[in-house]
């Protein structure tokens, strides 16, 4: 059910400075900013040049915080750096269930993709689900 | 040449309660314990259950402290959570020609891969290569 890590996300101060280094340096290629207007943060993914845009592979999230929320709170707090996991799941409602998270809030997440984070933070770890395929019928439901 | 993430790496304070989470809740698989004794830590390697051992797919890491050196400064100093990234490379030496940093540190890290960390601390995260297939002849020359 949590098939894989999606992906793992670094709170940044400056999107373009953060992406160059990661394309420059590594030679991973950005597959488009977009933001999320639930969270309050622009977003950039990155993937590895060896792999296509379709594969499901563990990409970079590289997030800026544009809007007051806990996202800029740990930026001003801890300052850059990594911030969490996210794991794939096919159905966000049905992994919930399981994680007896239920009452967790399902929002809009990037690449079109119903995404949490999970109220449990085990080590000291924040956990983020999203589900494999764009769309999803439950965002309204649960928002 | 940085291929994809080999691992997510978090510390904790103790790996049998920590693994414990992602074995229950996520349904997570171990691939074993060892000591990393370049490092002073003890590690435990978790893939998802749907992959098979080989395949090459991002594991989790985690990391027990256990003799002094800056993952126990790091876990007294900000507690449990995430502590590094590691990108797979098929030659660190290679690797680190291309990034400019040939004075890093190449160690025998986790399944008998050369490892180092980066002086580069892009967005302040701390970054980690290994090696793609266990063995490699630098071992030696490198410490």
């Amino acid at each position: 059910m949590f098939s894989r890590i999606d992906h793992v996300a670094i709170v940044v101060a400056d999107l373009g400075v953060a992406r160059q280094w990661y394309e420059e340096k590594l030679g991973w290629v950005s597959i488009g900013d977009e933001y999320v207007d639930a969270v309050g943060v622009q977003v950039s993914y990155l993937r590895p040049s060896v792999t296509t845009r379709d594969e499901p592979v563990t990409l970079l999230q590289l997030v800026q915080p544009v809007e007051p929320g806990p996202v800029l709170d740990h930026l001003v707090a801890h300052g850059e750096g990594m911030h969490h996991v996210c794991f794939a799941v096919d159905d966000i409602d049905s992994a919930l269930d399981v994680l007896g998270e239920d009452d967790a809030h399902v929002f809009a997440g990037g690449r079109k993709r119903l995404a949490c984070f999970l109220g449990s933070r085990p080590s000291g770890v924040v956990i983020e689900l999203t589900e494999t395929e764009p769309g999803g019928s439950t965002v309204q439901g649960k928002a």
